[in-house]
């Protein structure tokens, strides 16, 4: 006998940019918001009726109008916000989550002097929370960061692993290292200022990335979630994957030149890939 | 106290070409292989002590090592004997799992012919397979595909949904359907014809697709699912997921002109999505 | 003292899907447009007086407009009829172009027969056109396509080139030959029968890329223009491109195995770039 | 009579990482380069005779070994070096044009100080420089930056514009602009701190974009390279392509809401596209 096992729906893509205007300039949130939802939808899989199913476009226009409403400081607030909504119309959904992600926009520097209206494009990477809720259950956050592309050309080797028939590397105590931080953090209760646990959390694995004396991609990943746990008391565990996007040494000997770890072809695969989750133990 | 709760590693983004030489032509395949590793490597994370880590470079090394010997006649038995590989020499490797997603070449036909050793590069589409064994263990094998880009314009409708006050999606009986279909399936053990299975249940979804009176994706993404566990028996349970790539009729009225269901907007964003888990019970 | 030279302005990525519709099924195209003006727009620039300015938002529903009207059986009839629209409407409208890609769609096989309201994405290939027209003046039209990703894994060598200091390359007569073809033909006059033309160009270019005895890519692109321009009289002139996609034999000696030609490792970059544009001298 | 017309070849995407090491700290630089080449290359094209072809995997070598030795103090004196060492090596060479682009790292800053050897990617913007020169002739020297995106949420309008059948666009006074600029600058001569030349243009150009009361993308875009050539003596012309990336303001009406102007999608496709080329005139 073939059955439904599981199943969630939602609007995913949705665009939100947010002006907010102050006497003496504006500030401006770009959001790309995520809404999916479980629960009793075995009618419309087995019998094609949509009774009770919110339409996805609905969805996104929930998200429009609960923005506009909503005073929430952080995106965690925002998204607690458009689940409660959510789940307080729809009795049919058992839960809901919404995944957030924020680009990043600066405001520019005219003169020296922050502009009040414009802003430019930061990097790529991605401020993120993922947020869920079943009715009548309690939060749970998990809020993170992804594509924080970092490199540092000091103190950082890689010798001492298993040398076996298919080894082809050589070992180094002085090489580039690279990787493309994603971080996903998990609050023990919610009510916090998220966004200052956010620029805490990343500022200290910045710190521990910069000054770590470097003997593998592990040994630095763990000591950035370790430092991470012992400066942020409102997490209890850490999820940090880093891809080790490899920079080669190019040979130059066959050219009579010398090349003092100076000249590299980054290349963007194959890569290594290392994650781990670090946590909180009572 | 800090603890190291999990930890994987390895090699992602191996790209691998294997051209097959026969008398009276070639044959060619394209993967992107990744492997990954669980184990005792918890003295490297803490310790910076690599003695237990396996370079990534040469678990690279070791892809193609093992092509080059391989009779495997699918992507699934090359993953099983790189897993083998590799869990029989690191015992400190606790399991293993291997991704591939092979890229569509198709043979050029040229005059009519199927050309001896010319290919032009498929659709997007990707086939998948993802296999994972613990030391000692099974052999765990789901394979799929995605991006497998559908679009069907007659028989799909979308009515009878919730109407509430931020509803304004307007029902229809004739709408496009346009999804990029992702399909994870379960095997229930080993030593299938991967290849053989694979064809079927991708011939048998696309049929009930192109078949099927929608009247919602839910409706149809579990029919495809459905009829892919009646048609094959070696698998156990399939995933599939589905964005709703939707299509918005243009508004032509505005400029006195009809538009009977002829011109559309496709927009990559917002994007409906749909997923569910359809299994087979004893 | 600073003047305006040149400047052009519209609307890209302006997408359209067509499904026309027949009593025993549909046909259905996706083409995303881009429409640029030139003319007199001195004052808006340099005055910001919007006056001449035909908005980008009314070009983007003149496209979807002149669509719904259309007789066009190609893209370069619809691209000439939306540059007359356009140019009529607008005499401070010194010139327009219009550029068309053309995404592939197949029609779903099922059960062995042509399914009559169902398609599948083909692969990245785009069919493209460049058509522009001043006042008063005649069509030029530039068609083609591009990404046209093809591959030979037989009679293709580079051998004989220059050896230098800098040289690290190893001669081979038997290498794979990778490209993504890009191709643009300029047409003598209009009026042609541009869906055959294109057709028979392709097949022709493929027919010669699989055949062709390869000594280097500028020899089998020149053998690709030059067969284009001999059964296509039609055209006057043809422009190719093709990126060297390169695919790198692994070196499996380090391993004690040969690999006769049978595992390479496909790379992105970098890669070599070769383009030629090639004529009919009277 | 079917002829070779023109035609150019080159290695695209060779990718070079530069780390210059000083005693308390490092500097990184990461550059795309492509090198293209024109000559006397009709034997290839016409009779596969390779004797006159610099295979471009030795022009990947070149990119190398000449970063090795190059003092070079900005992208585009390494660019005329390059150039220099591959013309005077290769007399079958008619020109060559070298183009890089540099990827945007930025020092790590921490505990309130510039780190000495780690590193962050910026953002997407690229500084590019497209270099020629002819044997015996002199280089040309194109300079510029592209994907520099930026928003003003205020002193932005679009009004009086053509109102005609097919216009749906509503008028406003107040609307976000939000743009990637693509810039191009041309040097009148060499010898320059183009370094220098570049910061200020570019530093220019944002202050005109956020200061600017704007009627149109034409009317800012024409203030910015006007004010880039104001301010600096050394080019004689600006080429400015700044796409209008839209964002649509919310109908919040429908459910009871207003939205004065806070609540916006922002839309990748369709977008305007606005370019022009402005001159400094004798």
């Amino acid at each position: 006998m073939i059955q439904l096992a599981e199943n969630r729906y939602g609007k995913s893509r949705v665009r939100l940019m947010k002006v907010t205007r102050h006497p003496h300039g504006n500030d401006l949130l770009e959001w790309t918001v995520q809404v999916l939802l479980r629960g009793d939808f075995e009618s419309a899989h087995l019998g094609g009726d949509n009774s009770k199913i919110l339409a996805t476009d609905t969805m996104k226009n929930t998200v429009y109008s609960v923005a506009r409403n909503s005073s929430a400081k952080s995106m965690e607030e925002y998204a607690m916000e458009l689940i409660d909504f959510l789940l307080g119309r729809n009795p049919q959904v058992s839960s809901a989550e919404v995944r957030i992600a924020s680009t990043l926009w600066k405001r520019l520097t005219i003169d020296g002097k922050p502009h009040p209206d414009s802003f430019m494009r930061g990097s790529g990477e991605l401020q993120t929370t993922l947020v869920e809720k079943s009715q009548g259950g309690t939060f749970k956050i998990v809020s993170g960061l992804e594509d924080l592309v970092v490199l540092k050309t000091a103190k950082s080797g890689f010798e001492g692993y298993i040398q076996e028939s298919l080894t082809t590397l050589k070992e180094t105590s002085d090489r580039l290292f690279g990787t493309a931080i994603k971080a996903e953090w998990l609050y023990d209760a919610e009510g916090f200022d998220y966004e200052a646990v956010r620029s805490t959390i990343r500022e200290t694995m910045l710190k521990t990335f910069a000054e770590h004396d470097s003997k593998s991609v592990q040994q630095t990943l763990y000591a950035m979630g370790e430092s991470a746990l012992n400066t942020v008391s409102e997490i209890s565990e850490i999820k940090l994957a880093m891809p080790n996007k490899h920079c080669l040494l190019v040979d130059l000997s066959r050219f009579g030149q010398d090349n003092p770890n100076e000249i590299f072809v980054p290349i963007d695969e194959p890569r290594g890939y290392i994650e781990a989750r670090i946590v909180r133990q009572a």
